[in-house]
């Protein structure tokens, strides 16, 4: 696979269709936190927030906004793929580095404007990335971290989005029912992951939205359990997987019990769960922190005694990335707002034995949610 | 999938075995470099970084070298993990935020020692990242971008790495025999990807080391062509793919005609590409810097009228990363040594007609390179 590339030309495109419509509209918005502001420049550097404002979806580039207009700089690498996709947005091809064609545009903007404070992503830009930025600058000029504008921007999502969020999340879940088919004693972790994986490609899928866990007996207590060569035995298999589809991921976990019968203490604790994850769904409507979701569901499970055996939080944001704002935890005051997608999944873990976890995405809609997955959460053996 | 989480308890873990034997060579070279320099204390924050030292393989974490030994801190999602997999480190559960445990643990070094220079990984810790642990800092201690010790200590891989690389390299090359018994016209880009993936996991791999690039017909001129649901026609199909096989990535490309005849012109590039690719091979050796090995394979596609069409550098390292130093282009003095493991990959791209690369893995040896990269080079049509 190619690293970066040196060789290059600078071309302009100006490009409107409908499409188009959806960028040049979050790009209006961030226009006015930048008017608002003593930021003259918003320099993009984290590509979903690049992908989100002006729809570049290869792996190097910066997107400058200014209260006029934006431009979008890539190598030479993407050039083709720059000008089909970026849309809102002039394309330019850098002839040499990129921060150094970043610096010469900046240049030419300060023959216009006089001195300028270019607002950069702290949360994602590197401290060697801030520097080289820097040194490429004319003298007047200066980098100084940004608030994280796209991202709340991104919270909320558009019709467009959450029409592509729907078609994840749907085409995510048959990915259940074909684990469901495969899962049994003696199938490996990964056989399952890689059917799971074989069946979201064939329908189309980009890539998966995270690396498929799939962790079975002692390994579904470990919140974090990727697929590994283990043969499933008896027990618990928590199942946790998402795709992205056309840049926007699902996210969904259902745990699953491999054998006949579920001993008595397991099968109560699914039902807690359960019972939790409703209870964290019933809480979210507008108006909401995100802390009062975390402890609705929270609740149920310390009421069962389950209480310490609830190590994380009870979600996350999704879309263009698999983990997004606003989290939903106890520390978290984010109040929620219709067209937020969140996934809402409080677990159990007990070391050693087994672990519980189930989640579903859910739409913040005017006056509550919408769960968005669609598979059961009914108890299920298999 | 789940986000970070906040419960946790604190404890130690002192362990010795054979394996951690490498971990504990590489720290301590780290450590002789942190000796001679005017940092006190190397905080790791890059995961294939920690994960070289120390063996960690999960997605949060610090790990703390200092010259008499090394704290690797992680929060609670991977309490078991880390104590599973960390070796030559102390293993810290974060019971709070991991920037500040961080920030405490520093804080009880201090007593010891007074002020301290700390040296983080200025191409890896983001502006808001060094702000937040510089908040959690004691005064006296100050936060300084360090060399790239660690970066440069895994351009030479050692006896273990080149047998998980070895590994890694012959399992991918296997995906292509896959992909030539099903790359035929009318079946998409993303089916001949979903089958090659579907083999890789099968076989056991962790994930692909990068999104598979099937690139079919005038995709095939896109360096970076994705697998799309195009159906392949007659014409070139650049295959460029990878496996991540015990951490550790392979990378290959193979460009296959589907159809009966190719044209002349189509037939005879891929000749030259494929002499640029040995001429390329042939120059690497140690003491050779990475511009010669990249100008070796260059000139033979200026020779042949080709050098336009040549729009990126030859080559990079490979490793724990997909892309690692050294890098194989005309900018670059870095001069290569045994142990080094890099890809050599030419190619030429007519924008809307066809394109064509070709690559292989080598590693530098004594006295010159060991081609690691199985596959025939031979022009192949299907």
């Amino acid at each position: 696979m190619l690293f970066s590339s040196p060789f290059a030309v600078m071309r302009f495109r100006p490009l409107i269709n409908s499409r188009a419509m959806n960028f040049r509209a979050r790009q209006k918005k961030l226009r006015k936190y930048l008017a608002a502001s003593h930021f003259d420049i918003l320099l993009v550097s984290h590509l979903p927030n690049i992908r989100y404002l002006c729809g570049f979806t290869g792996s190097a580039g910066f997107l400058v906004l200014t209260e006029t207009g934006s431009v979008f700089l890539t190598d030479v690498r993407y050039d083709k793929q720059a000008r089909e996709e970026v849309q809102g947005s002039k394309v330019v091809i850098a002839r040499k580095a990129l921060v150094t064609a970043v610096g010469e545009w900046m240049g030419s903007r300060r023959k216009k404007c006089g001195g300028l404070t270019i607002g950069v992503e702290g949360e994602h830009l590197t401290i060697a990335g801030k520097k080289r930025l820097g040194e490429g600058l004319p003298s007047g000029m200066r980098l100084s971290s940004a608030p994280d504008w796209v991202e709340r921007a991104r919270m909320v999502k558009d019709e467009d989005e959450l029409a592509s969020i729907r078609a994840a999340v749907n085409l995510g879940a048959t990915l259940f029912d074909r684990a469901t088919e495969v899962l049994r004693p003696g199938v490996t972790e990964t056989e399952v992951a890689a059917e799971m994986e074989y069946a979201a490609r064939a329908a189309g899928v980009e890539a998966m939205s995270f690396p498929t866990i799939i962790a079975s007996g002692e390994r579904s207590a470990l919140p974090h359990g990727r697929a590994t060569g283990k043969a499933i035995a008896e027990g618990y298999v928590v199942c946790d997987f998402g795709v992205i589809l056309a840049g926007y991921c699902s996210d969904e976990t259902r745990t699953v019990w491999v054998g006949v019968q579920a001993p008595k203490d397991a099968r109560e604790a699914y039902e807690a769960v359960k019972e939790a994850q409703l209870a964290g769904i019933s809480a979210v409507k507008p108006g909401v922190c995100a802390a009062e979701v975390d402890e609705a569901a929270r609740k149920i499970l310390r009421r069962a005694g389950l209480g310490h055996q609830f190590t994380h939080s009870t979600g996350h944001g999704v879309g263009l990335e698999i983990h997004e704002s606003p989290r939903i935890a106890a520390s978290q005051k984010e109040i929620l707002e219709p067209g937020m997608v969140i996934t809402i999944e409080p677990g159990v873990y007990f070391p050693g034995k087994w672990g519980i976890r189930i989640e579903d995405m859910v739409a913040v809609t005017d006056n509550g949610c919408e769960v968005l997955t669609p598979t059961s959460k009914d108890f299920l053996a298999v």
